[in-house]
This record gives structure tokens, C-alpha cells and sequence, in this order.
């Protein structure tokens, strides 16, 4: 049976050039965080690597590995060792003209619960995702793994409420979104603090839209032009936020989530039954007239 | 041609008993808040009555009325007089047993721009809405007015992000959510914050989401077991607050949108064009597997 109080641990974290070294370091956060009590531990977007995709560079597609490969053969044994679940982004390489930005899914028995691939792509000035990364083609599939059923989305998914939507739909009861969103050095501290905020507040809404939890896990540090703001949270299914790391240091955010608050939510904000999906056919055009 | 810079009224008033006192005080704050310069004015959801759906009585059908009727008529003159584009929602009776909560754009020329029939009705306790009207048969259409393109959803219609977004994609600028959200005396303060925090939170993420400025247009005042929150607001296209009404009193709450920062923020954040809508079908099902 699926229980109801499960305590996650988000790693914050800064990278360094050495991917061996973030892999280590990774390990060490993810073993702490299980140490505390974390069931669910998540890393974030594309933690093996410093941000590449802030330049354009061929030599970057050298970070690319399979899955299965180096990475998951590493954290099922933890999760398996360690009874819990784990969510590694990886540079996914599929051959050698197909790459994803893609997360796996980690059951505490050792098992492969899901592979996600990111959909929504960035191609804005130092986030040149289109570059590296094809748009998923494995769609939104809820993961039902041994502490809860889980969506997984990554960094600009999280733009788009109809990502969020479709993982509640079919039973999500926390989304994962394992992120790399900074600020741009030239940016105004009321542009940084606009930026932020809207990010915090989109993904909050998608928690009340959807009657779930929603995790959110942003890297740290400073990288080139870049400024990665940290401020990695956990919002209950009110929106309301629960925990939240600082904007600076590398940190493992710990909080709980109640699932059985999802039904008590749920019955005062019956949304997702009270859907008019007939009236929504526009959904499915770029632009209905 | 649409000018890009529009200021609008939004009339947040206490609702008396008296269906008449309703209507000439609404009449004076339109023509009020056009004396102030706006020039779309919109006031608030079921404006004319107490909020009725607090209880179920067939005696408060006699409220409602025809579309067109006397209210379109009064405010069609007013707006061809003073040039403005009004928003006057409208306890809609089509025929004997068909009722909705409806909202009517009257555009700066007199002429009725567009109806809408609210789709999401609220069925909780103190909000027994689904006992007088039948979900909103004309679906979500942009409307054009002298002022620039609108689109008018009501109330409940805010927690659901799929009906901003299909607005938004017919090339609404503004959104505008006439409305009647209370506490009920029996909630505890931090419950009350919670629940004001949400509704603004997930309205603002509908101005992220889409690209758009939202106006939201709450009652105010304590009726039987409702206190009205106020609160009204004007939300930018990145989802920044412009202005807010207090949550007590009566106020013409007045803001200017700059329609050409919409492009700007799209060209920042182009979620309208990067939707990838062959993996959303999912939404048109109740819950898809």
C-alpha cells in the first residue's frame, strides 16, 4: 500500500567543470538526503555538467550517455541499496544524430519506473537547448513508484499548464521539476526579482490548477553570463509553499508532503472533475480562430 | 487602429439589497470611472443582487433577466455616450427554464461586442451556482472592442488555466474575470490567506502562461455567511500585480496596460508559439490512461 506521508529531499547544488566530480558529488547529497529520511530525493536538470547549453559548442555532445548507462547503473544500486527513489536528469544519447534532455525515474527496488524526455525547449539567448536536444517523444506518463505516483517535467515545461495538467490527470500526486533557470548578468535586480517571481508563481499555480504537490530543484552558482537562482521549493496542493531553499549555497532542501491532503483539497476545489473538456477542442490548434 | 495604451476601471462595490440600488450605483461608478479616463470599465460578477447562489430559492429567478434587456440597454447608451467599452455581467434568462451567469461587452460604439455564458460553476457550500444556471453554451470568443481585444471569463472559470489559454490563443490582450469570492465566517484568518493567496497566485499565472494582462473584479462586503474579499486586480504580462483594490471597501480601482509590452514579453517568452500540442491530446479526456 502506498503511504501517505513521504518526506522528499531536493539537491540544490553548484556543478563543476568535472562531470566526474558533480557524479561524486551527487552520490554523496543523495546518500545524505537518504540519511535524513528522504524517500524521494531529486537532483536537477543536467547535474552531471555545468549549464553547456548556454553556448553553442559540438564538443558538448561529448557529455551525452544511454540509458540505461554509467549514471543509472550507479543510482539503482543506491536506491535499491537505500529503499529509495531517485531522480537523475541525464544527457540522454540515443545514436548519434538524437539527444534528450531526459530524467529517469529511479524505484526504491532498483528498478526503471520511467524515462522522461523534455518536450518544451528553451532556444533563447544562453539557453540554446535547440541546439542539443530533440523535443521528447515519450509524452507525459505518470510513474507510479513505491512512496507515490509522480510526474516528472523539466525546467521550461513548467511554463506550459497543460504539462502539469496531463500528469494530474492520470494520477500524479507530486510533479518533480528538475530545473536550470538563472538570471542573466546584464539583468536589473527588479528584472531578477520579476523574473523569479513568475517562475515561483507559474508553478505554484499548476499546484492549485491540479490539486497536487509540486517540487521544483534549480541549480546554484555562478556559470558564465550566468546566475543560476536556486530557490529550489516544495508547494503543497494549496499552492502554499512549504519549503524553500536560498538563492547562493548548495543545499538539500528536506520537506514532507501529505498525500491524503490531495483529497481533502480536492473536495473544496473539485477542479480536475469539473473540467468542461467539450469546450476545449482550441486546445489542440497552435492558434484556433 | 488599436491604440496600445488603455486604461481600464474596475468597479469593486458592496452589493445592497435593493436590485435598483445596485444598478444606480453601478451606473455612477461607470460613469465615474470614465470621468477618471477609463476606457474599459468592468464590473462585477451578479452586480445587480446580493449573491443569491449563497442559498437555493426558486424565489430568486424573478432576478433574472433578457439579454437583450434593460440592463443592455441602459449601459449600450452610456457606452455610446461616454465612448467607453463596458463589462456588465447579467443574471441571463433565456426562456423559462434555462438561466446563466452571464457577462455582456458593450463596445465604445453601443454596439454588444460579445456574450459570455460562464462554463465552470461552482457547486460548494455557500456557492450552490449549479442550482441556477446551466454551464455556458457559447463556449470562449475573443472579443473585439474599440480598445483592443478581450476576452471576459467569470469567477470560477479562474481556477481552470485551460480557459485563459484558449483565449489568449484567439489573441485576447486582456483578460478580464468578473467575480464574487468570499470567506465563510467560519474560516480561520491563515485560512483566509491561504485561500486569497491561491486565487491571486494561479490568476497571475494565467498572465505568465499567455502573454496577457488580467483584470479581476471581486464584491467586497459581509452577506449572511460571506465576507466578500475584495482585492481586486490588474495583473502585467509577466504576471506582476499594477494595482490592487483593498478588501473592504468599495473603490474604482484604475490601471493603465501597455498592450505593446505583450510583444516584448513574448519575444522573451513565446509559450503561445511553442506549445506542442500533438502531445496534449490527453486533455480532451475526463482522465486519460
Amino acid at each position: 500500500m502506498v503511504q501517505r506521508k513521504v518526506k522528499i529531499g531536493l539537491i540544490q547544488m553548484k556543478a563543476e567543470s568535472s562531470p566526474e566530480l558533480n557524479l561524486i558529488k551527487a552520490i554523496q547529497k543523495v546518500k545524505e538526503a537518504a540519511k535524513k529520511g528522504a524517500q524521494i530525493i531529486s537532483l536537477q536538470e543536467l547535474y552531471r555538467t555545468l549549464y553547456f547549453p548556454q553556448t553553442k559548442k559540438a564538443q558538448n555532445f561529448r557529455f551525452a550517455e544511454r540509458i540505461p548507462g554509467q549514471t543509472t547503473k550507479i543510482f539503482k544500486e543506491i536506491a535499491r541499496e537505500l529503499k529509495v527513489v531517485i531522480i537523475t536528469p541525464i544527457f540522454e544519447r540515443v545514436n548519434f544524430k538524437r539527444f534528450h534532455n531526459a530524467a529517469v525515474v529511479i524505484d526504491a527496488d532498483g528498478s526503471i519506473a520511467g524515462i522522461y524526455r523534455k518536450v518544451h525547449l528553451p532556444n533563447d539567448p544562453c539557453f540554446y537547448e535547440k541546439f542539443y536536444f530533440k523535443a521528447g517523444d515519450l509524452g507525459f506518463k505518470v510513474c507510479k513508484t513505491r512512496y507515490g505516483k509522480i510526474g516528472i517535467l523539466i525546467c521550461w515545461d513548467q511554463w506550459f499548464p497543460e504539462a502539469a495538467r496531463l500528469l494530474a490527470l492520470q494520477g500524479a500526486q507530486l510533479l518533480f521539476y528538475p530545473t536550470a533557470i538563472g538570471w542573466h548578468s546584464k539583468q536589473s535586480i527588479n528584472e531578477r526579482k520579476k523574473e523569479q517571481t513568475a517562475w515561483e508563481i507559474i508553478q505554484r499555480a499548476h499546484a492549485i490548477a491540479n490539486g497536487v504537490y509540486l517540487a521544483s530543484v534549480n541549480r546554484v552558482g555562478r556559470e558564465g553570463k550566468l546566475h543560476f537562482w536556486g530557490g529550489s521549493f516544495l508547494a503543497g496542493a494549496f499552492g502554499e509553499i512549504i519549503a524553500r531553499a536560498g538563492d547562493r549555497k548548495e543545499e538539500i532542501l528536506m520537506a514532507t508532503c501529505d498525500f491524503s491532503e490531495i483529497k481533502a483539497v480536492r473536495k473544496v476545489w473539485p477542479f480536475l472533475r469539473e473540467r468542461r473538456i467539450k469546450t476545449y477542442q482550441g486546445l489542440m490548434r497552435r492558434y484556433p480562430s
